[in-house]
């Protein structure tokens, strides 16, 4: 009975028939709404550590060692949210997404590779590496949006 | 420069202010957004495991065990995005999540244990006891939706 009445609602938020088509079949709007909300996660748990980074609020090594782990998850999350089908949908994402997207890979690399050293750094336990870090994922992050989002 | 661009542009998008406000002052807005964006990834996440449970779609068990990863991190997201001062925000949340938070934290414990299991499961790699554990998901999930989301 719940299963019925939860599935019946998923499929009703995602767009009617969405339960019994292909994920290849997925609404562009759905996958929009996804990668955004991957997006707002991100930022959800990357902005205390930018603060921290800066001084502006005190260094809590353990929300570093909690929200580095989450980011290593949620960093992977947004990627496969960006095909064709989604170009015609209202968002922030730049034709460049479209239109160069081996650099727009490239970007995504940068951040891998920036969240990969901060995910490190904050098992290392040192602040002084922790935070500079934090800056190379915020340089991967403003990279990004400077090249492939709308301002 | 990236990152003054980038702060300013965070700050822009949670509310003036935010990047200088405690977090215990992130604009309530933000927070009924940022819990919005963890359920609808715990939903990109677990359709097509309740799909395969439910024979719809073929079982995959590679996508299972990438999906139940992120879902245990996923389940850990939301919660703290119904504080008091959310209370006035347009969202589905029912009165219930702020009358009766015990009642509340209760569901959002039986997901944590079903999530448990789930990932539990899928580190055993046996095809039914996985989606024995996805239908416990299934109905933590629908549990707290009757009781604290509106239809």
């Amino acid at each position: 009975m719940h299963k019925k009445v939860l599935l019946a609602g998923l499929a009703l938020a995602l767009g009617a028939g969405y339960a019994l088509t292909a994920f290849s079949q997925v609404k562009p709007e759905a996958l929009v709404k996804q990668r955004q909300s991957a997006m707002t996660l991100q930022l959800k748990y990357f902005l205390p550590l930018a603060l921290m980074a800066q001084g502006k609020i005190p260094y809590d090594a353990n929300v570093v060692t909690r929200n580095t782990a989450y980011l290593d998850v949620l960093t992977k999350m947004a990627w496969d949210g960006f095909p064709e089908s989604t170009k015609g949908v209202k968002s922030g994402a730049l034709p460049a997404v479209y239109a160069d997207t081996a650099k727009f890979k490239q970007a995504q690399d940068q951040l891998h590779t920036a969240v990969g050293a901060l995910v490190a750094a904050s098992k290392g336990g040192n602040e002084g590496a922790v935070k500079a870090a934090v800056g190379d994922v915020n340089k991967a992050c403003g990279n990004c949006h400077d090249n492939f989002r709308a301002q």
